[in-house]
C-alpha cells in the first residue's frame, strides 16, 4: 500500500469548521418558511431569505433544549420555552447556503428534530435542513425527463455478504438497450454512507439537469459503503484503505460491469470522493491505476506530481473545496500539477465550508469535463 | 365513482390492536440481542428470545421518557433513570413476531429513539424495532442474486410536479434485454409511503428469495406514494380515490410501461395494497376493471360478489388479514366469492395483527399463485 500523509489531511478535512455566512448586524427578517428538508407538512424548522433558521420543538416539561446549529460552533442555539411548553429559537446569525445536517440536545440526550428529515451523517441519522442557495436551480427537481437510482445488492464474498449500492442511471437508460456508458465511482465522506450523494447531494437531479441543458454527455454514478472498516471518529488516523479497496475493485466494479451497460475500461471510469472519500479515492487510484483514468478529489486532500508520475498517467485529475476551507492549497496543488504537465483542474465554491453545498457545486461543476474528451 | 361502506372499513381496520403475544407469566431470558433494525453500531433497543424489547436512552436531566410499544395499548413502557442519568426498561411482556413502529416521549414531547433506524408511518419518520419471527428466513438478505429497487422520478400533470415511485426488478433484469415482466403495483398504508414495502416490508428480499427457489416466475414491482389527496388521521371518512386513482392509471401505469420491459395488458397487470392501500385497490380495481386483472386485499377490506359481477371479472381474488385482527370476515368473503364463481383466495397470518409481519406473509404467499396461470 502506498503511504500518505495521513495526519495532514486528517488535520486539514476537520479544521475547517462549519461555516456561517459572515454579515453585518441587521434586523432579521420575517419572511421564514418551512426548510424543504421537513418532513411531510410540518411546518419548522423555518428559514428565512437571509439565511436564518427558527426551530419551533414541543416538550413541554423539559429543562432544557438546545439546536447543535448556531454562530461558529458556541454551542449551537438554545431554545426558550414559551407559556405553552413550547420551545422556541432562532439562529445568532444567518447560516451558509445549502444543506446542514444538526441534532436536538434535551435535558443532557442527543435526539432528531421532529420535524425534520433524517440523513446519515456523523455515523448517525441526523436531521437535515436546508437553507436555499442563490444557485438552488441547478439541483432543483424540475420537468425534465429524469434518470432511476437504483439501490442493488452485490455480492462480496470479502465480507461474507450482499453490499448495498446505488447505481445512478440516465433518462432513457432502460429504454435503449445497446448504448453503453462511462462509470464514476463516487464516495462520501466520513459517518455518511452510500445514501449521500443522492438525499442530500442530490447527484441524481444534477445529472438530470446537466443532461436536459445539453451540458454533458450521460455517464453512471456508482456510490456505496466507504467504512469497510468501521473507522470510528478519532481512528481516521490508522485509517487502511485495504477492505474498502477490495469490496470496491475486486467485488463492484466486476459487478456493475456484469450487469449494467458500462464501457467497462480505465479510459472510461472515473473515482471521486468527498472528504474521507477523497482520502480512499487518493489512495484507490494510486494503487490501481489500470482501473480508473480521471480522479477527483472535493474537500480531500490533493495529488502531487511525484506521487503521479509513479502512477500511471491519469487523463483528468480535479481538486475542489469551499473558500472556507483551504482554497490555497487546492489552487497550488493544482498549478503544480499542470506545470509537471498533468491535466488538473481546480474548483473553489465560494462562500461555502466543509459541506454539501461545496460537493453538489463541485460534482456541477466536475460532471461536464469528466468524460469530456471521450 | 363507485360507493362502497367506508365507514364499515375504517372501522375495521382501526379497531384491531397492535398485537402483543399472550404467554404466561415466566422469566425473562437474558438472551437480549441488539435488534436488526438498529441504527449501525447501536447496541439498544435489544430484544430476547422470548420477544420481549429493552429500551434505553441517554437523557441525564429528563424527568419522565416512556416507549409507546408496551402491553395492550396501556401507556407503553415506562423507562427508569439510573445513578448515571441512563433511563431503560424492558416491555411488561414479549410482543408479536416481526416489525413495529414506535417512538419515545421525553417530557412531554414525542421524538425517536436515536438508537433505532426510523420509518415513514403515522404520517412522521418513527422509530422501528423487529421481532425475529420463527420464519425469518423468507425475507431474510440471503447470498442469492439480487434484484433492484429503482427510483423513478414520473411525471404527473395532474399535479403538477414529478413524483416518486420505487420499482422491483427481479435478477437478470438488467442483462438480457427482450423478455417482458408482469407487474404488480403495490400499496402501502396510512401514514406510510412508497418506501414502506422494501424498508420494512421486505419486498425485495421476499421476492429475491422465492425466485432463487424457483417458486415463482419473477415479476415487477411498482410501489408510489397514495396519499395523494393529503388525507390526516380521522379524516379518511372522507378519502376520495379519484387524485390517486389519476396519478397512478393515468400517470404511472403508462410511464412504467413505456420505461420499462413490462406485459403491458391487463392480464398481466395486478393491484394489492394493505390497510388504506387495500382501500384504494378495492375503488381503483372496480373503477378500472380494463386496466388490471388480479386484486389483493391485505388488511384491508373484501370484495362482494355484487360489487364485482357488476365489474369485469377478475382472474384472481385475494384477500388476507392477521389472525388477530379478523380472520373469519376474510374467510368468509372468500367462502361467498367462491360460491359466486371467482377466483378466490383467503390468507391469515397466525398471530400477528395489523402490523408489516401480516403483509410480508401476505405477499410471500401472494407472490406464487399471482401469475402462475400466465
Amino acid at each position: 500500500m502506498r503511504n500518505f500523509s495521513l495526519s495532514l489531511i486528517f488535520l486539514w478535512i476537520f479544521s475547517s469548521s462549519i461555516g456561517y455566512a459572515q454579515t453585518g448586524s441587521s434586523e432579521i427578517k420575517e419572511d421564514f418558511k418551512p426548510s424543504s428538508k421537513n418532513q411531510p407538512g410540518k411546518e419548522y424548522p423555518q428559514v428565512n431569505s437571509q439565511g436564518y433558521a427558527r426551530f419551533r420543538v414541543e416538550a413541554p416539561q423539559a429543562d432544557s433544549v438546545r439546536v447543535s446549529l448556531g454562530l461558529g460552533g458556541r454551542g449551537g442555539t438554545k431554545l426558550t420555552k414559551n407559556e405553552e411548553g413550547v420551545w422556541t429559537g432562532t439562529t445568532e446569525g444567518p447560516m451558509d447556503e445549502g444543506f446542514h445536517y444538526y441534532h436536538l440536545t434535551i435535558d443532557g440526550g442527543v435526539f432528531n428534530d421532529p420535524g425534520a428529515m433524517n440523513y446519515y451523517g456523523s455515523t448517525r441519522w441526523e436531521s437535515g435542513i436546508e437553507i436555499p442557495a442563490h444557485d438552488q436551480d441547478f439541483y432543483a427537481l424540475k420537468q425534465v425527463p429524469h434518470g432511476n437510482v437504483q439501490q442493488i445488492l452485490f455480492p462480496s464474498p470479502s465480507t461474507n455478504t450482499s453490499r448495498r449500492a446505488f447505481v445512478y442511471t440516465p433518462p432513457g437508460y432502460s429504454k435503449e438497450s445497446s448504448e453503453r456508458y462511462p462509470v464514476l465511482y463516487l464516495q462520501h465522506g466520513w459517518g455518511e454512507d452510500e445514501t449521500a450523494w443522492s438525499n442530500q447531494g442530490h447527484a441524481n437531479l444534477i445529472m438530470d439537469n446537466l443532461i436536459a441543458e445539453g451540458k454533458i454527455e450521460p455517464f453512471l454514478i456508482v456510490m456505496t459503503y466507504g467504512m469497510t472498516n468501521e473507522i470510528k471518529f478519532g481512528g481516521l488516523r490508522d485509517f487502511k484503505v485495504d477492505a474498502f479497496q477490495t469490496v470496491l475493485v475486486d467485488e463492484l466494479v466486476p459487478y456493475v460491469d456484469a450487469n449494467f451497460r458500462t464501457k467497462a475500461d480505465r479510459e472510461h471510469r472515473a473515482m471521486a470522493g468527498l472528504s474521507m472519500g477523497g482520502m480512499e479515492t487518493h489512495s484507490i487510484t494510486l494503487n490501481k491505476p489500470d482501473v480508473f483514468s480521471r480522479y477527483a478529489l472535493l474537500s480531500g486532500g490533493i495529488y502531487t506530481p511525484e506521487e503521479l508520475k509513479a502512477s500511471s498517467k491519469p487523463e483528468l485529475i480535479f481538486i475542489s473545496a469551499g473558500s472556507k476551507e483551504n482554497p490555497d492549497r487546492v489552487k497550488n496543488a493544482v498549478s503544480a500539477l499542470k506545470e509537471a504537465g498533468f491535466n488538473a483542474v481546480s474548483y473553489v465554491s465560494e462562500g461555502t465550508a466543509h459541506e454539501f453545498q461545496t460537493w453538489r457545486r463541485s460534482l456541477y461543476t466536475l460532471a461536464p469535463i469528466l468524460f469530456s474528451d471521450k
